[in-house]
């Protein structure tokens, strides 16, 4: 059963300074909770239907502080979705710590004031896929742990670290140690036939202003993914999280390590 | 002014079916609206606030039927966003006839039961930036005229036509020509090391259910994007609107018509 003063305390955690004071967030969706569950995630609570907690191995149920089995009616109370699923979590935050000797050993992204939840997600989602398990975001990026980053991410938060931090500080560290930070700009050489490192930074800007002027200095590569001019009048942009793809399969593909 | 009429007319049309008795659909946003403007698409009503109005130049608003200056609160009413931007406008839809031997002219892009409408709309702008002209959807693909399909695709659907079709009857006819079908799948030929050339049909399938049995056989050339799957357990897959992006990228970059 779902007491009131639970179901109030969930869905306060939809809130980043709950969240932030708590350091736990939510998680929603059989598929999801199935993973994290899979994976030995520091699952706190877990509020599911009963049919779902019966689907679950004994072992993966060791170690949650508190099983709820409750009605959908619940479900959809404390939910963030529309149609919530059969199933929700709360998840203890990792603690994670920068390294910066981390920097030099291999391909990481760094996003300027990303706003948009779903971009964060999705790039997250396209980091997991292309290897790539550290991202550091600017202070001013969406929060990780906003229920659509972590929908759009579909579990690849599981495998990627993700940072808060002011990223100039983290780009001076870089800069001592010479690694590369790879701007995405509009106007840079082109990743098809720039010859890409297998480790430095990618950054990212922001959805509509890029990246912010202050940070411009620390680029030492300007990247562009052309565009075919002369047959595409008037688009202008590709979406944030479709040019990090592009980007990451196109450094996956010059370090010639396809499977 | 306003009518209430003409309010629950335009509401009317964020019905799909609306929509397609009435051969009109609704675009939202100061940047669309312009670009829609000085594309001279054909816009039957502009519904916006008089700054606005007032900064179009006379002949964008020539051979508009109706200019209604409005206040933020009856945009408000219309809005099918959470916060509406100053403009609003009514376009008739283009009669997109399909001309099969528009199939071996370039590359083309077949959508199977893509159901999102961010999915989509991402689609067509990457399709947008990479200089395809064309996209063919199963008819259980999401309306194109759905506003989150056309906010997402900003503005490229100026410059893509998008077809609704029986996939199989289309891929008969690229049988016939010989066009090559490309189709994305979990296992296929690496698209990094594959030849791909400079015409056919690149086919995606549905976001979880992938390309449908039926349209398998079609398939002359199985391709993927590498995971590098050592490294990425439990990342199952990539997003549709990302798969098509590195997917049109790795066409363009092997093409070689980088600018």
């Amino acid at each position: 059963m779902l007491s009131r003063n639970k179901a109030n305390y969930l869905i306060s955690l939809q809130k980043k300074k709950t969240r932030d004071q708590e350091r736990l967030y939510v998680i929603e969706g059989d598929k999801l909770v199935r993973e994290f569950l899979i994976a030995r995630a520091p699952v706190v609570t877990l509020v599911a239907k009963p049919e779902f907690l019966n689907s679950i191995p004994l072992m993966q149920k060791q170690g949650i502080d508190e099983i709820i089995p409750v009605s959908y009616d619940d479900l959809k109370k404390i939910s963030s979705l529309k149609s919530p699923h059969n199933a929700l979590a709360v998840i203890r935050m990792p603690e994670n710590i920068i390294n910066f000797s981390d920097l030099i050993k291999g391909l990481t992204i760094a996003l300027d004031c990303v706003q948009d939840p779903g971009n964060l997600g999705t790039i997250i989602r396209a980091a997991g896929w292309f290897g790539i398990r550290k991202i550091y975001c600017s202070e001013d990026c969406v929060d990780l742990y906003n229920p659509k980053v972590i929908q759009s991410s579909m579990g690849a938060i599981l495998h990627v670290s993700v940072f808060y931090t002011a990223l100039h500080s983290l780009f001076e560290s870089a800069q001592e140690s010479k690694i590369k930070i790879y701007g995405a700009l509009i106007k840079g050489e082109s990743i098809y036939t720039r010859k890409l490192s297998t480790n430095g930074i990618i950054l990212l800007g922001n959805e509509s202003k890029g990246i912010s002027e202050e940070l411009i200095p620390y680029i030492t590569d300007r990247i562009m993914i052309p565009k075919l001019t002369d047959e595409s009048p008037g688009i202008d942009s590709l979406n944030v999280s479709m040019a990090a793809s592009v980007i990451l399969s196109e450094f996956t593909r010059s370090r010639g390590r396809e499977v």
